[in-house]
Order: C-alpha cells, then structure tokens, then sequence
C-alpha cells in the first residue's frame, strides 16, 4: 500500500488549518490528546490497538498531485493552504500507550505534539484507525478471556467491509487470536491463516463422500471436514471412514454446539479418532464461548460479533487539544467549557500503580506533570512513537503484532481479577486526576 | 485504487477451488444468490447498497505476482490451484436489485451465474461490500425518512475505519445524504463535501473572537460557526456582530438540541439574522432526528449512529449455492438440510407486486422460474449488472451514487406507509415463495 492516506479526512481539518494559516495561529506549538470518555457500557476494561497500522499509515499522510489536484477542485482551498499540504510531513512527537495495554476512561492514549496545523490534519485519519482496532480488540479480549486458553480463529471477514475484515484480523490477533480467515490480513501483516471449505463444497458435489474424498485427497487427511451440510452423525462416521484416524478436525457451523459436541465427540472417541478436533462456527460471541466451556470443544471460529466489536463498534475516543502556546510561546492548558462533552486542560502523565501483589490499583493522570505515587509501584504508561518526525522502531510490521499481543497478555493479568468476568460492570480501576 | 482486491477474501474460498478443481467439480456451472434471512430486529424494510463499489471492485479482483507469491508462500496451495488464479477474470453473470432498491427477507439481492471455481472465489468480498454498505443505507434511510426534508450530512469518518468511512458516504449518499465530511469520498464518488470548524480552532485561538474572525475571514460570512465551545448565547451573538446578516449558519455541538434550536432561532431572528441556519451534530440517530422535527433546525450532521448502522452495523447477508449442474449439464437444485441456517434450493426470480394505488403489496420469489403475478401489477427486480463477463453501463462511478438515491427514493415511495414509523416493526410486506 503506497497510496496516499491523507484525504482519508474529514474537509474541516483542512479548512481549520487555511483559517489558521491566515490568522497566524497555524504554527502554534500545540498537545491534543486521544482519549474515550468512558468504556462502552458495561465494559470492565478497553484495549489498545491499531497503533502500529496508524505509525504505518502516517508514512503515507502525504498530499500528492492527484489529492492537490482534489482539494483545488473543491474550490474550497487557496493558494496558500494547499501549497502548505504539498509540504506537508509530521515532525511533531507522538507519544502513547504501547499497542496491547489495557486503557481505561480518560487514559491518554495517544499524545500528539506538534504545530497546530501539523496535528490537526491527522485528527480524522488517528480516530478512524484507533476506534475501529481498539474497539474490535477490546471485543476480541473477552472472547480469549471467556476461551480460556483453547484457541480462536477470526472468521468475520464477511460481516464487515472489506478493508475493515483485514483491520479486524490484526486487531483480533492482539487480543490474542491464534488465526484468521483473512489473506490479506495474512499477508500484510504475517497472520497464520486458515480455512478449508463451506457448505457450497458439499453441495457443488453429487454427495457428500464425493465431496469429502475430494477435500482429504486435496489437504490430506489432517483437514477439517464441515459436517453439518445434512445428518451430523452420518458425516462424522463418513469423515472418520475416509479420512481415518488422522482426521484433524470436524466443524460444527448449526445448531445446538454444546449438545451436538458432546456427542459428536463421544462418537469420533468410540471410531477411534480421539485426537480429531472439534471446531465450531456459529454465532459466537464471548457468552456464547463461555456456555461451551464444559463442552469438548478445540476451537472456536468467531465471525459477525467480533469484528462488530460485541455490540461495542466503536471505542468512542476523541482527538482534543488540551494545551497550546500564546505569542510569546507559553503553554496554555486549554478545555471546552459548554454544556455537556467538556474536556480537562492540560497534558497528563499516566501511571498505572499496582499493589504489593503487582494487581494494578489505579489509572494515576497528573495534570501538567508526573503525577505522585509515592509509596505505590508505579509504571508509566506512555512510550514514544516518533520523536521530531522519526518513527521509533518496534512498533510496525509483522513484529509489532507479535510484541503487541505479549502485551496484552501482561498487562491483562496484571488486572483485578473480575477483569476477567464478563457480566457488565465498572472499570476495574479508577482513573485518578492528579 | 488499481490495487488488488483479490486477497480481501477468506482462504477457504481458495482452498475450495483447489479441491474442486482436483475433483473436477470446480468447472460446474452454478448459482449462488446473496441474501439476508432476516431483516435486523425491529427494522421495516432494508436498502441495498455496495453495487456499484462491488462492480468496480470486482474489475480488480486479479491475481498478480504480489498475490500468487503470497499464497504460495503459504504453503496450502498446488501448482494447479496457482495457475488457476493467475488467469482469473470473472467471465460470468451477475443479476441483481438495482442499487438503492428496498429488500426484505430472502429477497435475492444478487445472483451469480459462473462455474463453481468462479464465482466461489468471490464469496467473502462480495459479501464485505454488500454486507457494510447495505446497513449502512439501511439506517442511513431511516435518518432521511425521519428528517422528512432537511439535510443530512454523515460527519462519521472518525468512529469507524478509514476505508469503512469512506463506504459509510457512498452509503449515506445512496439513502438520501446531501453531503458528507470525508475528502477520499468526495474524490472517489463525486459527493459534496461540507466542514467548517471543530472546537480546537477556537481553543487554538487566544478567545472566540479571534477564532471567529479567523474563520470569516478565510471563508467569508457564509461560513458555519461553532457556537458552543464557552457559552452559547455569547457565542451567536459575537458570531453575528463578527460576519453580519449574511452569517451561513451556527452549528450547535452539545447539551439540550431541541431546547437550544428553539432559543437560538429566535436570538438569530431577533438579531436580524433570519437566514442564518442552525446545524446540529451531537450523538443524531434517526429518533434524535425524529425528536428534533418540531425544532426549528435546518440541517443535521450524523455521525457514530450512521457509521455503525445504528444498532445493525452488518446487513447479515449470505451467498449461497442454490443450483448447479451435474455430469451431464443438468442443473440440480441444491440446499443445506442439516438443523438451522437452511437454505432453499432453487434459482429465485424476484418480483415486487403492487396494489392499484401503486402500493407495495409483496415480495414474489419464484423459485425455478418467473412467479405468476396475474391479476397484479407487478415489477421484476433482478436487473443485468455484469453478463457474460462484461460489466453493463451505468452501474459504477459518481452517477450510479446519483441514479441509485433516486431509485432509492422512488422505491421508499412505493412502500406502505408505515414503512416510515421508526418504531420497531415487521418487514413492510411479506416475501412470499411462488
């Protein structure tokens, strides 16, 4: 992807920095700040991702001829703008969150200083990225979480657009997915993908043997055979008959899947095939995952509800400017002030303490500086992404994904306990201004 | 975008045609029919959209060098399979409902006649488009229905994925939006594109009054001014002061919108500004809108409810095999029978019916052959959009947005009445199989 990100946008960030080129106000140093509000309801934690595709997609926040051409063809923009965005490359510092942290209401996720006109134009383009990834991730999360260790695999690429389903892989992938349906995903970002056939390849068949030889003489007998196209139980015994006692796996895509699992595993353990996996694919969510617990189920392929993000398709987080410089290049802490959506001025520092038993207590804000947390164990909570317009290293790629999802990993089981649950609830720590 | 689309795609689509293509069965001709099983709870009618971004996507959906070392690098496919892929063009036909035409449960929103091995391989982006854009112009329609003239402009690029906002516009478009705030959709599909200010231009600036002066003085007083970063009342008043009775309008961003809308109008009216237009854009869903009806506001600026469906952010459409031939060419008609999710085997020609007021009555599908509509008036829905291969006029770039909001808007008309209630209801008229 060597296209242009840039017009990935919404026109007022262009037309703020025109106004403000002309005002003078343009090259004021300024810090906006990427927050949510608050969790989606009945959210106990969220989760951060996306950083790595949004350091990637910045390399491409450039205004080429053909976006130029664009704008100037709005008539909207003059002379003076657009030959600023031809210029245009960020050499402000972004400091964040480490992609995989958990984050909580008003955690500064993402820090960005720079020349107002520098920042602003990114608005649009950071949200877009860290909404989306971070609200699939925080769904993903409680769907690894209810797991409990045995693996599951996105299959959503369907129910989201296209370009969303390999966005949702990655995310997915960071709360801890083991694979994805998605190629592209597989190839951009070095996802292990995985997939073997519909119910379209039984019935492109004159029967379901026909179908099923095909499959195990194409993939061998390790594949996984769809045996819900007609009777459960006669496909079981079909796949067991062909493929033998290597079978790998049977998917369960319809009706009662903890029911069915039981017996269907009972059946393969009385043929012989007690190392055939169970897979099942429909309809799950992290309730769904948690009823079939008990169940003698492999894994799980999850689709529609994860890359919807479990009723939650958005993080909600805002891109505001909480400090600027006057003329004479002091900083001023800024926040709106009318009804409803207000702000909190200043930049914050956030620390997360922990307890003597390393269980994290609280999300620690300082306003204006390093908060005080004296007498707690404390780690802070931003790193940098780029300093003065150069990406730091380790955060994009196939890597950042790997090193993201360690990440999360930790920083999860460094969380209270009913973290874990999924009944709704409050954030599992306060945020604390300091 | 030359890029392309041919890995957004689901491996098991490929991994099918390897084994079709061993088996033999990958040259059957067949049918596979795109459909939602049921409308999402409570909605009364659903809208199609996605065609034409399908059609264009569809033109790109190659296998080059960068694709097939990709998939050979994964080591699932055979020489066979890659060889295949390296030569795919859809030489098929496609039928479908016209873009922005309403649907109902199993209506057949699209039909693909190809052999197996074509048209398997498009199944998962096929349905990502459909799937996202259709719920999007779902709830987009129901945004219009409610605000029952006055414009509505999607401002929700950021609270959902870059590539996914710019779907979310074309969407929007086709129901009935005027305009929208992302730059990439004004390009791509020729869409008004609208935006002003956010908050943080008058925050940059050392008060309001700069702020506003800045902006009239780039965009002249037929700007829009964001009223509502200190206090309201102040605000309108210095913005009128600022640029006169020609002031565009004041956009209101927070709080009590009826109560505000009601107040502001008669400040601007009794400062002389009867022209001046109020805008309104927080949290706007189809009953916020419905709420605001009595209000005097002139236009409303959606955002997170547009972009994720308001409630329903995927369409939940399928494509399914519904015939194919057998060995000596003879089309069988094919269906899952196992429990849950079964199809209905057979080709369906879909077919509107109508009362003598022109009022639709019903969703006619005849399954294997046109329905006997006799003694109604009757409408077919199934239109060309790609035959033999080649894409029909008319159907892709920035006109198709304009001929599909008509159709659109024709199509709605069409419908009972109580397709315009917002309340939570059955499909407006039934599907009936014939």
């Amino acid at each position: 992807m060597t296209e242009s990100s840039a017009l990935l946008t919404d026109q007022y960030e262009l037309t703020m920095v025109q106004a403000a080129l002309l005002s003078g106000a343009a090259h004021r140093r300024c810090v906006f700040e990427v927050f949510a509000r608050k969790l989606p309801a009945g959210r106990r934690y969220g989760v951060v991702a996306g950083t790595g595709r949004l350091l990637e997609g910045l390399q491409r926040f450039r205004f080429g001829t053909s976006e130029l051409d664009f704008l100037s063809s709005t008539g909207v923009f003059d002379d003076e703008t657009l030959h600023y965005l031809s210029g245009y490359r960020f050499s402000g510092t972004v400091l964040g969150y480490a992609e995989g942290e958990t984050y909580f209401p008003h955690s500064p996720v993402l820090r960005f200083e720079a020349t107002f006109a520098e920042a602003c134009v990114l608005e649009t383009y950071v949200l877009s990225v860290m909404n989306h990834d971070s609200a699939i991730a925080s769904a993903a999360s409680r769907m690894t979480v209810a797991a409990d260790g045995r693996p599951c695999v996105d299959m959503g690429s369907r129910r989201t657009q296209e370009h969303s389903a390999v966005a949702a892989a990655r995310a997915a992938a960071v709360a801890g997915f083991t694979a994805t349906s998605n190629l592209e995903a597989g190839r951009q970002f070095g996802l292990d993908t995985l997939g073997t056939a519909a119910h379209a390849f039984t019935l492109l068949h004159d029967s379901e043997e026909e179908a099923f030889r095909a499959q195990v003489e194409a993939f061998g007998p390790g594949t996984t055979l769809l045996v819900d196209t007609f009777d459960v139980e006669t496909a079981v015994r079909r796949a067991v008959e062909i493929a033998g006692p290597e079978l790998g796996a049977v998917r369960l895509d319809s009706g009662d899947l903890v029911e069915q699992a039981h017996w269907v595993r009972r059946l393969l353990d009385s043929l012989g095939n007690t190392s055939t996996r169970i897979i099942v694919s429909s309809d799950l969510d992290e309730y769904a995952i948690a009823r079939l617990a008990s169940a003698p189920v492999d894994s799980y392929g999850v689709g529609t509800r994860l890359v919807t993000g479990s009723g939650a398709p958005t993080a909600s987080m805002v891109y505001k400017l909480v400090e600027r410089d006057d003329d004479a290049g002091t900083p001023v802490p800024v926040e709106k002030a009318s009804a409803g959506k207000t702000g909190r001025a200043g930049v914050k520092h956030p620390v997360r303490t922990f307890d003597e038993h390393g269980i994290a207590e609280a999300e620690v804000l300082g306003v204006g500086g390093e908060p005080n947390t004296e007498g707690s164990s404390a780690r802070s909570l931003h790193v940098p992404l780029i300093v003065d317009g150069e990406l730091r290293p380790g955060h994009t790629g196939s890597e950042a994904v790997r090193t993201a999802r360690e990440r999360h990993a930790e920083s999860l089981a460094e969380l209270p306990a009913q973290a874990h649950r999924l009944s709704d609830g409050d954030p599992v720590i306060p945020t604390i201004f300091s």
